[in-house]
């Protein structure tokens, strides 16, 4: 037994994926600890304890204690079990309109208070111009009682249902919605593959996606290349910004995400015994601060406290900034320098020219791609929230910057959404329930387009099934803005990790078009009619050829180039220094520097008339992250059974469920073939996903495991089908109710459920209700 | 202007963005040499002429001459032209039928004895087992044979149609089907991003494909990652002998790929004046021969042309083998080597399991896998046909190896395919027709299986517009085979490229997961029950513990392990050892040695009864390259209306056009705009993807305009629908005949035109033909 241990830990296995090596039912329980030691526990008191290092997908220490070897070393495993961790928790979900209830706003008077004042002091600070370094750490500090305040409004909020995510995570990988890629190879941590029922929901939300979005706003979809050479994220800014703080170790170079880091070591200290209330509280408040903390402060952290590797006891560097994109090498040179793309707007960015020509030049349009997205993170964590590999479903709505208006947006003005806005966030008030035109009325929404695109997110949202109580869409505040945005929005999901971004829809404004034409050189705008012609006055430098030629030589061309890229401004100031000084001192970026005088420049004045001006559009984007909705849906639509725990199932709508229908024969009697033959066929021509579960379970046992993949409406072919008229009984799996129909019209019925033109109460009042075979169980 | 042409050669800008540089009626003309210098003639005579690496993405070596400069410098280019190049090509399509004329056959016979007499030295080689080279030789005399034997039968196949790919590609660029990714800062060869109409199409064909596999079929869809850690592809073969061969300038570092160097080397010193007779021969002959050709034989071929870099006449590196997998490191420590997966099916094997499981152990099973994969190709060219980031749709059938027969064969036996065997190949015979149960009944396709998969390619294909006569299944012969596969037939495409393997469909037989077993020791085979419990002997080898531990110390755990891996012949080896010569000496990889004496361990017999064996299942693999089948489809889609070879337009059937339909008002007369917003509106709720062109040109230009994105069927709204009962036009693409019919029924008509459930034919028979807009072009 012990061998397979020692095998299963050669670089690149997973402490996990040990478990793969035996039969889950040798296994009685896995244990962790937050030093992320695993301990396996065996039914015949074999015990294993494995420690993994946090930062990095590999196991590079070991640890094996036998207590006693076993005969199952050689046989694998066909269910691991190993999702149940002891860390259950029991999650309250979210009711948004708290307000009401007077009982619990008296508790969180005092917190809002403290909220309101440290907003009001950096509002302050901002006015009086006050020093940046003052004003984040007051920002700090505010985000800080932002956080109290949140927590403690979740902790009040009136319980909805409780939710047992690691039974959840159970389900997910006994029936392999996804789970751990390459898992046989021990695995690799923020990487997941979908198995067929992940898949085909995955497959039907991104369907549904296409329909709701390209289809019904007529936008054009792209699918842009993943490989992105260098230049063009060096344009965007992620080569420069897009990056996390880490720390090695200074004698092994394990990495550790510094603020993972300094949260554990921090908390660590504060549980000693030997810790003092103010210590304690010292620990807190930097951990509630760390989101905000900048590189030297961290460096600073990490230093009072003496922090050092928690595997090694070693030292550790300085902080690093680590580049979060994969990078390699494009064709076979390797100077070629290219990322797997961090996002799939940029491809829709660098198209943009060939785009506005198929819309035949004209603004607004919007253009939609769906597509995979790579992020190197340091210590991905929390299943599908925080992932190396990701599919995102992006749109960049290009609009003129002053017609921000929308259209269709009457027609969805009336819809209320749940909107957490800045203000209120530091004003210490919960998020509000309002209409999408009042708040685009009260500028509380910056314009009719951004509010059109909430709404229609919220709207997407609620079909696939996030129920409306857990969803709000939170605004940024000015300080945690991406560095493109000028306004976002983030739709956050509730789930047990709390609040989640799932959506951004951020307001890019003119940025990543301006940025690819100071890159390329081609300028990425769009021609925009003006009321009436007009007359402008065009300022050009005209270099004296003969003269420039002969004074700069094989220079020449750098200097009429870069003449050329001039503004009107600058042109005016060479004018205005030329006439002043005789002489204008040309400085180029590569530092070289030329003094140009009257002999070889002169500027030229003219007036021309124009009837278009260039404008660079407007981007307005919403940004989906389908592996987050995913998780957050699968969470919500989580229940078991009154009084059965282990009948877990979810309650996803049909429209999205990765399986429409199964078909049971009520046992494995021959005569029911046919019949099964007969409904799997019609399902098949009608378009509709089915499974068929002929296997030997009690019928009872089998609707269980349709349920548990979420399966809406089962078929069962029993006894009384065999008679004519030929009959089966149908079966909802969220009400557990059956009804009994002909087999010639069950297909009809299934596919009228499954896209949502009838319900089943209609169902119910159609057909008689049939009560027999759920009791068989 | 001489500017903006240094401007655009810096590193990382292709010769042909140049071209963003101008406005396209500025631009007369764009010609191509074989050494890869583009000449850009203008109209005001001015003429750039630059030169590009061959095999690499970047423009490194430039040659501007300007006769005259523009002042068009600043302007960005709105519709660039630069498709046209100059090497127009008529293509003949292929009538695969072609043995019925004796006229044709008579030019053929000699090239057809040619090819058998080889075919039958290839074969007697390999009775006598004759040494490999030798073997190789031949075979690669017998491929040239081919090639000269199938050049002549397409050139004696009577012409279809001919076809004008630049003219194609003009259009594909212009309407933005795809086109080159990054074009504005140079462009990546090898890559290509869709545009709408691309991505539409594209986007169809996979939602048919995922209807036409994974639902009627019941397959298990899955999505697995794209990053694989560098363990997974060691053992799928991928890391060694995934490589195509290259040589580097000694100077410059420049890159090659081998086979394309010396093809253009010997193809030039074949066309010089002072080339003699038997120096032209040679160099054909080499050329033809190259594909079969290996490493030493490649550098001898160098040797003896004194071969040099084509672009600065230096020395050459030998040839190198370079690895086609882009790599990368996951993680931050960069420990952890990865590549973008190469093919999807990887992530199938890794997850056999929990597949098998999720099937409930019972085979045979298919899974279903579309994404993206990735290879570095040297030199990428052909457009979509070799590039180096592209889609794939790929289905992994395991079965028990001993039976590959398949339950719905009957059903589709009597259709009948185009099978070009390797034995016709090998007898220089033509591809020829036949039923696939008469094919599988002799044995030309190995098992039912294999059989029903090619039919429901071959069926797929048909059905996305593929024409049956440019269609056809090449199999594998032994020595071209991939070393994971024991049988392989390709789907075949004929394109202006030649025939191109569009599908491939093997048997990947056991390979793989054995590959997978062999490296992590997780046993990737399912249970079969046997026909009756069997009682097997059992050996092992049982260590004394106290002795192993005492004698080895810290090595016994590696001993133990190493014996415990030991086959059962091994197990015996060792037994008979252990007693003639009482020591039995443990060799181990790393190489080190250890002498075991029958006091250390000793073999211990028993019996044991078995109801299952462990089976490693057989693979079949269809495995589709999207690019691939688009680049085919368009192709043999593309039509120019008979008179007017300025209106070209694409064929492609209802069910994969990027839209179903157009809305077009007659004229711009505000009185149709309820009308057209009413059609739009019910279309989007048919599910109808439609484009509205209220542009101002005329009413036959703007049907030009949307047969060029291969819309099928337009609506026009005219003044007669004003009237009541409001009624409209509706149009075919391809008979370009015209029908007027009620507003409230054209919806209902256009859906079920798209979705194939009745034919236009139909539709002109039961509405009154329209003849009137047509006319006003």
């Amino acid at each position: 037994m012990s061998l397979q241990v020692i095998r299963a830990v050669e670089p690149f296995r997973s402490a996990t994926s040990l478990l793969w090596k035996f039969r889950p039912r040798h296994l009685k329980s896995v244990t962790s600890t937050c030093n992320n030691v695993y301990t396996f526990n065996f039914a015949n008191k074999a015990a294993y304890s494995i420690k993994q290092v946090a930062a990095d997908p590999i196991v590079t220490e070991t640890n094996c204690k036998s207590e006693n070897a076993t005969a199952a070393s050689k046989e694998s495993i066909t269910n691991p079990n190993w999702g149940s961790k002891k860390n259950k928790r029991k999650v309250r979900l979210h009711l948004t309109d708290i307000m009401s209830n007077p009982e619990i706003e008296a508790k969180l008077a005092p917190l809002r208070a403290a909220v309101l004042e440290q907003g009001n002091l950096v509002r302050e600070l901002k006015v009086k111009g006050a020093p940046e370094i003052d004003v984040k750490r007051a920002v700090a500090e505010l985000k800080a009682r932002k956080k109290v305040l949140e927590d403690r409004e979740l902790e009040l909020t009136p319980s909805v249902v409780t939710f047992d995510r690691s039974k959840m995570e159970d389900l997910l990988k006994r029936r392999f919605f996804y789970d751990q890629s390459f898992a046989i190879y021990g695995g690799i941590t923020g990487q997941y593959d979908f198995g067929p029922m992940g898949c085909a929901l995955k497959s039907n939300i991104l369907s549904l996606w296409r329909q709701f979005f390209v289809l019904e706003e007529q936008m054009l979809e792209v699918d842009c290349s993943i490989l992105t050479p260098e230049p063009v994220l060096k344009a965007s800014g992620h080569v420069d910004r897009f990056a996390d703080l880490m720390v090695k170790d200074v004698k092994t170079g394990e990495c550790f995400r510094l603020d993972h880091l300094i949260k554990n070591a921090l908390e660590k200290l504060s549980k000693e015994k030997t810790a003092s209330a103010e210590l304690k509280a010292e620990c807190e408040d930097i951990v509630i601060k760390l989101d905000g903390m900048n590189k030297q402060e961290m460096s600073d952290v990490l230093a009072k406290y003496n922090i050092k590797s928690p595997l090694t006891g070693n030292d550790l560097t300085e902080p690093i900034e680590f580049n979060l994109m994969f990078a390699t090498q494009i064709g076979p040179t390797g100077l070629v320098k290219g990322f797997l793309r961090p996002e799939t707007a940029q491809g829709i960015f660098v198209n943009f020219k060939r785009l506005l020509e198929f819309n035949q030049g004209k603004l607004p349009f919007a253009v939609a791609q769906i597509g995979n997205s790579f992020r190197n993170e340091i210590s991905p964590r929390s299943g599908l929230i925080r992932v190396r590999e990701f599919t995102m479903a992006e749109i960049e709505h290009f609009c003129d910057p002053n017609q921000k208006n929308h259209p269709k947006f009457e027609s969805i003005a009336d819809t209320r959404l749940t909107l957490y806005s800045a203000c209120n966030q530091m004003d210490g008030k919960s998020a509000q329930q309002i209409s999408i035109g009042e708040a685009v009325r009260n500028n509380l929404v910056a314009n009719e387009t951004l509010g059109y695109y909430m709404t229609r997110i919220h709207q997407f949202l609620l079909t696939i099934g996030i129920k409306p109580e857990c969803l709000r869409f939170r605004q940024h505040m000015n300080n945690e803005m991406a560095h493109y945005a000028c306004d976002c929005w983030d739709a956050e999901c509730l789930t047990s990790y709390g609040w989640v971004e799932c959506v951004g829809c951020a307001d890019r404004s003119a940025y990543d078009l301006g940025q690819h034409t100071q890159a390329t050189g081609v300028r990425l705008v769009a021609e925009k009619r003006l009321p009436e012609p007009k007359t402008v006055e065009v300022s050009e430098i005209v270099p004296n050829k003969q003269a420039l030629g002969k004074t700069f030589k094989k220079d020449a061309k750098t200097i009429t180039d870069a003449l050329s890229k001039l503004s009107i401004n600058d042109v005016n100031d060479v004018e205005q220094t030329l006439k002043d000084k005789q002489e204008f001192i040309l400085n180029l970026e590569n530092g070289s520097e030329f003094k140009l005088t009257p002999e070889i420049i002169s500027v030229k004045h003219s007036t021309k008339t124009v009837h278009v001006e260039d404008i660079t559009p407007s981007v307005i984007e919403p940004s989906f992250g389908i592996g987050r909705i995913m998780y957050a849906l699968l969470e919500q639509n989580f229940q078991c059974r009154e009084g059965d725990e282990q009948r877990c199932y979810f309650t996803l709508p049909s429209v999205v469920a990765p399986l429409k229908c199964s078909i049971l024969p009520l046992s494995n009697n021959a005569e029911f073939n046919p019949f099964i033959r007969q409904l799997s066929t019609a399902l098949t021509k009608a378009e509709l996903s089915h499974k068929v579960d002929d296997s030997s379970g009690s019928i009872g046992r089998r609707y269980a495991r349709t349920d548990e993949i979420a399966i809406p409406f089962g078929i069962t072919v029993d006894f009384d089908t065999l008679k004519e008229p030929h009959t089966v009984t149908l079966r909802d799996r969220d009400s557990l109710k059956q009804v009994r129909l002909g087999i010639d019209e069950v297909i009809d019925v299934v596919k009228n459920l499954s896209v949502g033109r009838v319900k089943w109460s209609q169902i119910l009042e159609k057909y008689p209700v049939f009560e027999q075979q759920e009791a068989t169980k």
